[in-house]
């Protein structure tokens, strides 16, 4: 048959020139020159010009290709010639090669696209279009159309590359691709689980793995050794941007190793995938301990592509005179900063005394921020009279500070504050002064995580999980404080201030288990309970091991810098956590239902004891104190779905961004007649000093009548 | 960290005697010579034997190896050195090494195991301990003790080769890995959905994928032209011996291209995969059509790795005198049978006669079956002098007998009658004369398959799928005698009587598409309901394309010629959808429940209408006739019960063999005190003439009271 005569568009060579060939693929773009037609052909490959002349092909092939429309799909054939020089064109891989076509085959008609698919000018010069301005909901919904553009082919075939350079190299070093169970058991931990109704066993469940933890640390004890998979997981969260419901994790667990195995293997992995999308990174990767992490950066998973490293300077200030430091260091408090390099240009005393320090770091949570400003030899600052000339030479030595710096430092009785607020901080001073280089990476393994935290009733929980190995093991199980200071041996794998992934070594002792069960404060029975047949398997000489996972469409978005995951995913569910594409999820038939014991669905229940079911116009009513009549009930149930429906939109489009401070004029929407009720204050005095945010939660308006 | 010069016990060689190891594993077996302990160490590797001799190492490493249990996880150093001649062993890969210990650390202890994990028997001669006895469910309970095995590491150190081969392979073919969405929609065909409630959108469901058949149909419109992915795929059937509810298919797709194409890239795939295995296959593959094969085998999955071939004889008896032939083709009907060389000494007349032509013919579907066996020269039968010597002569002539042969026919007005009882007798005869021979492969291609099946309402269904293409596109999507007539551009590849994948050509045309839906009787609003946002896709120049699937656990286990699939997955489900090791499908906390909107389980609902809600005590009243008192019924439930748990459990315990007739003496169990009745005849007598098979429904004795 002719199709395997076909030669792909993108892969012709000038030593094809002269050569006869057929084509196949897509009208990317046409341009019409007065009885000449030339179309960029378009496949997998890439794209080629391919040229009607009426002195070359029969009438009814040129008639043919005027009729031709974007998105059509056909078959030409031709022969080669190299173009003309100055017609040459950039844009493509066979931009000094054209195709003069004789016979031409529309294998299928297309509707005019609801988006440009041409990404690829056919002019040297001319701007080429994109779609980045388009509806990601519409591009979702014409997924196929989308990933037509050059751009997310690119996408999904470097995917390909890396997943397929992971698996040649884990391969390569001994490690064997093991399937684990998608239907499994829901585990009392971690995140919310999908859960899958049973129908042969009603009112069971399987549960969609959030990840293979359990079943590595059994292939393990299974004597495996060296796994890997490249693993779909789901956790079923409240949606944010950068979060899909189904994710592929790459899974490894070894044993009989330490963690230098690992990082040696990791390391050499992530150069690789890294290679794969033409970046080099250097090795060895630097190391932080999650305290060196906090202490610098306030963060462990600290970007360290630019300085404005922290520097701590609450000695300095041990016998100060400026009563709010001393009071805070009286309170055990600390001191840190940063210094700024040569912005005091862009930082004005304005800057950073009306935006820093009055609105921005109090968002970040802290009560407030020192600054100085190096000129002329001398630190400035609104306060700079309130210390000592010795405090202040020893600010200049501690922070090496030349003419143009400016400092900024957070003071506070807790530590915790002091780092978040200045981590913050860093990150924001970072992204509005454009320091952080592009197409930088700077890879970094944090360790030493504590193995515990607070849990906020006395006792402690694990940071990591509680299979995690500590670093010591002579521990008092009920000794609170000395819990809370052991650490463990996990670590993560951080990339310009994203984790890419993270792991442990695990727990290969029975009675050190025991002892971390009995530190978390269960029970031998809720041991049991809750991880009963996997701890039956450490009854059977488990070998030492560790692993790690690592996000591979994080990674993968890394290396191909795109804005979202979603772009490297071929067909990724919206913000909602809905395919805009299929319509998932959707309603189904009542005998599937019926079939599962699920028929009977009421809706969204409310649990025994914790509240009686509720209209929403009744709570409206309560939690308003206004009284509703039942003929104004209609109204308020249209009203009310509207606002579902705006909420919902609004959830669709967000933004990563920031949001911005704005005020609309307040009515009482529900009363028709109701005049707006307009403040005597302008718009900008009303909100002079209201800070916008405070911690995660952003300020509105009052509801005004 | 000493890990790091860790050597694997199975790779020992001779070029390492006298070489200091430091080796890893797990202590797969002992035996004490009076104060000199031998040991195997078995790592992921293999096994080698260490040597714990009180001359070479400290007494107190010797008491440690004294101590030494099966399964514990130990590492040792020693050296390496030549086993005296006459003590290798055979059975391992290191059977000419052993390893001198002088050091001794114990990882972890062991209980003792629930079944043997040692394969590999210690002296040379000796027999191995082997896991095929214990049940399966215990062996999956502790499936990570059972993975200890080597015969179950090597299936799955195969599978991984298997699946890293057909990944490199298919990428030099530029094929692209893509991931499709675990977490889809229900399609309204096919098997039974896994259902996954969605929390975000109460009453709504995602459904797991049963394939991603149409994912595939749109990356191939999304310009992706060659795709593969290794895809877990979700089907709720009900439960079959080699079935499992999630399995791993290798998906394929390409565009611009035809079946050749197909063709050649699954023969070499395959071809490669099975040299994993170390099975050499030859090719180009076999191909039949569909028709050939049911004329020749009566299957449309051929198991050709014999002959025993139908040759059709009904021309033979045109004017024949036999009058049950006579009638049979008055009716339309057809002759087929088999020559099976020189077997008459193992199929005498009284098999044929008794076994044959009384029992299992009539169970497979025919009402009688002809045999005849070639003797001195002659065909002897009980019916052979119905026949003249022209039609005994033809016979002679068209079967090709030679004196041994043993001929057998069926002959029925059905065709579909025919084909299918034969086929059955064929593999019947083909196990029981033992005449298939080991460790041969056969693949082969069915072709042309009928596009539509009869619906048994006067209309048509898809055979395969309604985007499969015909192999004519002019036909009158009205005439269903027409339509039943069309071939397919589908195919399937089966090896020895097993489908290991099927795919087709699809269709790429709006107008064809839309002619088939018409053809099964769609309307546009029904297509476009079912199909809507599929269709939609077509709208836009979609191309030519066509795949295939093939079931990747079936294939592993036929290239490792594992009694199961089961053996080739590392946590499988058992034969009720259980997880043994996990316990799932299980139940979940009521907080996740309500969460879901599924607090409200009422277990198994009934369809509105289609019947009331019945107590099973009430129906066993109403089904037996019997009258039951209100102080029986706890006695009855508890009965019910027990044969609830005796059905589970026969359920859990059901072979693959064919089940063998017996009768248990009958008595009524619910009324203690009653005698057993006893029929005046013998239990043979009393089944002589009773067909224990009937289709596949199996006869059993009625209840007597």
């Amino acid at each position: 048959m002719f199709y395997s005569q076909r030669v792909f568009c993108g892969q012709l060579t000038l030593e094809d020139v002269g050569r006869r060939v057929l084509l196949a693929g897509w009208v990317d773009a046409s341009r019409d020159h007065g009885g000449l037609i030339f179309i960029h052909l378009r496949d997998r490959s890439g794209i080629v010009q391919i040229v009607f002349s009426p002195e070359v092909a029969l009438s009814d092939v040129c008639r043919g290709a005027a009729a031709l429309r974007s998105e059509y799909c056909i078959t030409v054939s031709g022969e080669v010639r190299k173009r003309l020089e100055g017609t040459e064109n950039p844009h493509i891989e066979t931009g000094n090669l054209e195709v003069l076509v004789t016979e031409l085959t529309v294998l299928s008609e297309s509707d005019a696209p609801p988006f440009a698919v041409s990404e690829k000018a056919m002019v040297a010069g001319a701007q080429s279009a994109g779609a980045e301005s388009v509806a990601e909901d519409l591009r979702l919904q014409y997924r196929y159309l989308d990933i037509r553009r050059p751009s997310m082919r690119d996408n999904l075939v470097a995917r390909h590359r890396i997943f397929q350079c992971v698996r040649e190299f884990l391969d390569s070093r001994g490690f064997l691709e093991i399937e684990t169970p998608v239907l499994t058991m829901s585990t009392p931990e971690g995140a919310r689980d999908y859960l899958v109704p049973s129908r042969i066993h009603p009112k069971n469940f399987y549960a969609l793995p959030q990840s293979p933890q359990l079943f590595k640390q059994l292939l393990m004890i299974g004597g495996m050794e060296r796994y890997f998979q490249l693993a779909r997981c789901f956790r079923d969260e409240d949606l944010r941007p950068n979060r899909q419901p189904e994710f592929t994790q790459l899974d490894i667990e070894a044993s009989f190793i330490d963690e230098e195995f690992l990082y040696d293997l990791i390391e050499e992995l992530t150069v690789r995938m890294f290679a794969v999308g033409g970046i080099a990174l250097a090795r060895p990767f630097a190391r932080m301990t999650y305290a060196q992490a906090m202490d610098s950066t306030g963060s462990d998973r600290p970007d360290l592509r630019f300085g404005l490293r922290f520097v701590d300077v609450t000695d300095l200030f041990s016998s100060t005179n400026y009563s709010i430091f001393r009071q805070i260091l009286q309170r055990g408090g600390c001191i840190k900063g940063i210094n700024i390099k040569g912005q005091s240009e862009r930082l004005s005393k304005n800057v950073l005394q009306n935006e820093y320090a009055r609105e921005i770091v109090p968002s970040f949570g802290a009560k407030g921020m020192t600054w100085m400003r190096a000129e002329g030899g001398k630190l400035e600052s609104n306060i700079v009279q309130f210390f000592s000339t010795d405090e202040l030479e020893a600010l200049r030595r501690r922070f090496d500070v030349e003419d143009g710096d400016v400092l900024i430092m957070i003071a506070d009785p807790s530590y915790r504050v002091v780092t978040s607020v200045l981590g913050q901080l860093r990150l924001h001073l970072a992204n509005r002064l454009g320091i952080i280089p592009a197409g930088s990476f700077s890879p970094v393994w944090i360790t030493e995580f504590p193995l515990f935290e607070e849990d906020g009733e006395g006792g402690v929980t694990s940071s990591h999980h509680p299979f995690t190995a500590p670093e010591c093991t002579d521990f008092d199980p009920k000794n609170v404080e000395e819990l809370l200071k052991l650490r463990s041996r996990a670590y993560d794998l951080v990339m310009n201030g994203e984790e890419l992934g993270g792991g442990s070594i695990r727990i290969s002792d029975r009675s050190l288990q025991k002892k971390i069960f009995a530190a978390l404060g269960l029970s031998e029975e809720e041991t049991r309970e809750k991880f009963g047949f996997f701890l039956r398997a450490f009854d059977f000489g488990p070998p030492p091991h560790g692993g790690l996972a690592l996000g591979m469409d994080r990674t993968v978005s890394m290396i191909l810098q795109t804005p979202s995951i979603r772009e490297v995913i071929a067909f990724p569910k919206n913000r909602r956590a809905v395919c805009p594409l299929t319509g998932a999820p959707s309603a189904v038939k009542n005998e599937q239902l019926a079939e599962l014991g699920l028929l009977n669905l009421g809706g969204r229940d409310v649990l025994p004891g914790t509240a009686e079911g509720e209209n929403r116009i009744d709570h409206l009513s309560w939690v308003s104190r206004i009284g509703i009549a039942a003929e104004e009930r209609p109204q308020l149930e249209k009203v009310l779905s509207q606002a579902d429906e705006l909420a919902s939109l609004a959830a669709d489009k967000a933004g990563a961004e920031e949001p911005m401070a704005t005020v609309a004029p307040a009515a009482n929407r529900m009363r028709p007649g109701t005049v707006e009720g307009q403040s005597a204050l302008s718009r900008d005095q009303l909100l002079k000093s209201a800070p916008a945010v405070k911690g995660n939660y952003f300020k509105v308006a009052s509801i005004l009548e």
